[in-house]
């Protein structure tokens, strides 16, 4: 028995472990200090009410013969699948219910869609970057292109056509920068995917913090997107689904093959997602629902303004913060992403998220969060202030 | 950009869409016959009422911010992993709490757990199969051996020494034969699998129907298994979870790297099973909970009891229905499988499984299950007395 050799090449990835680490050995040594954790990729605001008595009424079926559910679809029940077309359909997107696709979560789809592509196929991603895109084609074998992402092209990169990338990942909003490509941009990489017969595997896990009707939510506003782009999005931020683990993947079927293929493979590898939760999703887009999960992007969304602010009036560069939950800055005075972090929590107590750890790119740049509590942001805005004001 | 191309080595399975079409058109062409379903995988009992508790109380959890849960650990809650631990240890069998990762489900765990595994290696599968094992292999591009499971060996089969294997699928209860394997025979594929490095890949889904403190319930009752064994478990048949969503998979520390491979690929692409969910699994395990499902268990088994006495009175071979829910039989008068499945259709308008769509050997053999009702159950057996007896 041979074990797949291509794990030994992955890097363990310290970066929130140190975190943890280092804010530990801060606390035991500073026991009366305030420590805020403005680092957090997590949500915090609890399920919205339509969520929860949606869920409740569905473990009430569960309970009685008659309304009982055993297996599901694979691909998730028309229910969820015809409210996920209408919410695209809000957006201007057309889609048929066969090219939606229910999953457990945006990880796991952006995992598993990799089995329908070759080994020999060259993959692009952008530095910095969420780590799974990097380890899951790790694993696969496959060859990685990174290109750069800065503060020359605001966090943005554009395509190259000295490169031939066969599977491109785009997330926008960006994690870790929160940069946001506008329509035009898109447009330059749904050119060269259809150019250069490359997949887009477009991650739009934060299209719900967009609040400007000429920002697109999906890779589909993009015309000529539905022969090269795959969508994989999830209800982990916008609803609150970090722990109850429901997302839907896009597979136009202009692709050729693709959306059978992914038929099959989630026909045999997977069994569907619980009842239960898929009755919760469906309550995000009812009317209620769809008010009260507004109401806690907002929320959230008010805490990343507060944030944004303060740095602009502390003369602090730094892109996200709008149409994302994340503001990415600069660390002032040179600072690398580990002697700011060290910087803050000594001086101020603020934790955050160093940039290095998202790759080289990300070296000199720092994360903020807004999933923090509005008073928490609050209040460390104001020790921001005292310290770069 | 390259698909990949093992895709195109799959055959279509039409077992189930021929059965439901042959049924249609009966139904169409005979309106007034009552059928009668024993072909059905699937369970039909609610969830108990142990489960449908903590579940409510885990949705009331989510309304609340200081109880409200996000991302848990991608292996599951040290909650859920105690209470299996606990029950691993109920039948003598001694667990690290590293060692058990929570799942979404055997069948998503079963093709997952391949990705550890370099494509050259040799597949042993038993025919008849749960097609998943062959389907998943071939999407990976591995070279599958079948092994003859047929009435000589009581669809039983033993290592053949003269075939090296790296991975071996067992089923025991099995599916569909219902057969099941003694530890002295287990023993004998533990040998196996140690002398020749194979991993033994261990699907005990229908353990719980097992009715006899010989039997084993899991791979780790037999000695040596730790070295090489992978056990895959679930709480679909167990407590009626197949809708519900949740199962389990031991990987012993051991087996040298696995373990810590299958950490690293469950960490990067997957995101935990939802905390509701993982809650009612708990449950299952309680004192009243693990009462409960034993009832639900109890109705099932009485169904296959039912069927099995009944197929002995009217001198019809068959195996499972004892330990299993499962029961296989031969056609009788030499009918093929979809000869039968036609005969007992139009004669007694009982549906069950032809046994050719699980592989060669299942040619001429017939599966029924006992997740019907016990009314149904009785009145189709009824018909088969009336028909053989």
């Amino acid at each position: 028995m041979n074990l797949n050799k291509n794990y030994e090449n992955l890097e363990q990835n310290y970066l929130f472990t140190t975190v943890a680490k280092k804010v530990q050995e801060y606390v035991a040594q500073n026991p009366d200090k305030k420590i805020i954790k403005l680092g957090i990729g997590d949500v915090t605001r609890p399920l919205c009410k339509s969520v929860i008595d949606a869920m409740h009424r569905a473990v009430d079926e569960m309970a009685v013969q008659e309304t009982f559910k055993g297996y599901g679809p694979e691909q998730g029940y028309a229910f969820l699948r015809e409210a996920i077309k209408k919410y695209y359909q809000s957006h201007g997107v057309a889609l048929k219910i066969e090219e939606i696709f229910v999953s457990d979560g945006a990880k796991s789809d952006l995992g598993n869609i990799l089995d329908l592509f070759d080994k020999d196929n060259t993959v692009l991603v952008p530095d910095p970057v969420y780590p799974v895109y990097v380890d899951t084609n790790i694993m696969a074998g496959r060859k990685i292109i990174f290109i750069n992402a800065n503060e020359n092209n605001e966090f943005l990169p554009m395509p190259d056509e000295s490169i031939q990338a066969d599977l491109i990942y785009i997330c926008s909003p960006n994690n870790p920068t929160g940069a946001v490509y506008t329509k035009s941009q898109l447009k330059c990489w749904v050119d060269y995917a259809n150019k250069n017969n490359s997949i887009i595997l477009f991650d739009s896990a934060y299209e719900a913090f967009i609040d400007d009707e000429e920002i697109p939510h999906s890779i589909y506003e993009i015309d000529g997107s539905k022969t090269c782009a795959v969508e994989i999005c999830s209800f982990s931020k916008t609803a609150g689904f970090t722990g109850t683990r429901c997302g839907y993947t896009i597979v136009p079927m202009e692709i050729p093959n693709l959306n059978q293929m992914w038929l099959r493979r989630q026909s045999t590898k997977f069994n569907g997602v619980p009842y239960i939760v898929q009755r919760g999703a469906e309550a995000v887009f009812s009317k209620d629902g769809s008010e009260e999960i507004k109401q806690n992007l907002r929320y959230y969304q008010n805490n990343a303004k507060i944030i944004s602010d303060t740095l602009t009036s502390c003369k602090i560069w730094h892109i996200g913060g709008k149409h994302s939950p994340y503001i990415w800055l600069k660390c002032p005075d040179s600072m690398t992403s580990w002697e700011f972090f060290d910087y803050l929590l000594n001086n101020i107590q603020v934790v955050g998220t160093p940039g290095a750890g998202f790759g080289k790119n990300g070296e000199g740049f720092f994360r903020l969060t807004s999933f923090g509590s509005e008073e928490n942001t609050l209040e460390a805005m104001k020790r921001f202030k005292q310290l770069f004001g």
